[in-house]
């Protein structure tokens, strides 16, 4: 199965019609586009493979997903933390982290070792409103990833990577391939560099708003929140 | 499995401390509501026994969920439909409107004949705050669910029954005890004259939460919102 992408540019404008014309708040929003990274943690992840989940959130919305797949992930057996070293300062992002204070979730200050003791690493740094150059201290936290031999989940892109472009063609994040994406709504046009598992969360999008930005509506399963789709040889969807 | 039981006046100061305390919007945690009962749904009544799902909401947050479970019916393949004669006035009533709008979900006007039609019926017309009496036309509604053959789920309570007492002694709702029942966040005393199939949902009680109410932790499985619940034979906990 191939999905259309959408650029940086069409994915805020939908953003825009789903909370100004389709009665969305980002409390809403949120909620599913974090359960679907927990649950693709499931998939590429169960408990069984290790319980400690190392999640890195970027300061928008994409930090905020992190966010909420770390209380899911509570929620489901693992036992996650979280890195957040740019903290937003929206109500909503202080308030998911009061929820995850009160699992008892630790938001960790030290990130190189916390990345030496993990199973599994969440990036949530950037998403597709990255518009680059990685600022520090996010530049030094793409290279450890890269350099670290822990299994990663990107959420919505791979932190670093232009949304459009792909890789950086030097410096942090230059040989950053996770071994697992999950798109939110739709992938964006920066997957055709990625090759890995593929995966689609988001499941609210609208036939009207799929018609509206030339859009798939992916084919999700049951009561899932998230489906994996393919990539082919040459890692193009 | 048996799980404790919440007072309705618990349920109100849980629901308080989850919003003042703990971090969470009503939208958030309707959104989780929703989806479980969604998903009971799926475990009670799967697509292949029949698509449409007519789903009654009263004017409170029990219709909320309600509104919420009809959305995810719709994104899991269902023909939802929508009965909702009293509407909330909240903003969040009139988002999760028009939400349901956008899949172009119909709120019917006219009850009998749908309920003639319908498949399966979802009961979110009252929950843990349902004090009596039952007003119009929520009266001669639960007469007619009761008289009908379609099954039902009823969210965290059986319309018209007291949280505490359990059915009335007469008038509408003496004889109705719907094939399903999903307890939210934890089963309201009225549960131990009920006889039916029994679900627990609101996958976001904490051990917190838990332990000052009393509560327990449900066993949640997988990446599941919902969890099914044993009741023994004379159907206490």
């Amino acid at each position: 199965m191939s999905l259309k992408a959408i650029s940086s540019k069409d994915a805020a404008a939908l953003d825009k019609d789903l909370m100004e014309v389709g009665g969305w708040s980002l409390d809403q929003l949120m909620e599913l586009a974090g359960l679907s990274v927990a649950q693709a943690v499931w998939k590429v992840h169960p408990p069984s493979a290790g319980k400690n989940i190392l999640v890195v959130c970027g300061p928008g919305n994409n930090g905020g997903d992190g966010l909420v797949a770390a209380r899911h992930l509570a929620h489901f057996g693992y036992s996650p933390s979280v890195y957040y070293p740019k903290q937003g300062k929206n109500e909503l992002y202080q308030r998911l982290k009061i929820q995850l204070q009160n699992l008892s979730i630790p938001f960790i200050t030290d990130f190189s070792p916390a990345l030496q003791q993990t199973d599994f690493l969440v990036d949530s740094i950037f998403g597709f409103s990255f518009g680059g150059p990685l600022r520090e201290p996010f530049g030094d936290i793409v290279s450890q990833i890269e350099s670290a031999s822990v299994p990663v989940l990107s959420v919505d892109a791979p932190s670093s990577w232009d949304i459009q472009s792909g890789p950086p063609k030097e410096g942090p994040g230059a040989k950053f391939m996770p071994a697992s994406l999950i798109s939110l709504t739709a992938p964006k046009p920066c997957v055709q560099f990625y090759q890995g598992r593929h995966f689609i969360g988001g499941r609210f999008l609208t036939r009207g708003l799929a018609d509206k930005y030339g859009l798939d509506l992916p084919g999700y399963q049951g009561v899932e929140q998230v489906l994996e789709v393919g990539v082919d040889a040459e890692g193009k969807l």
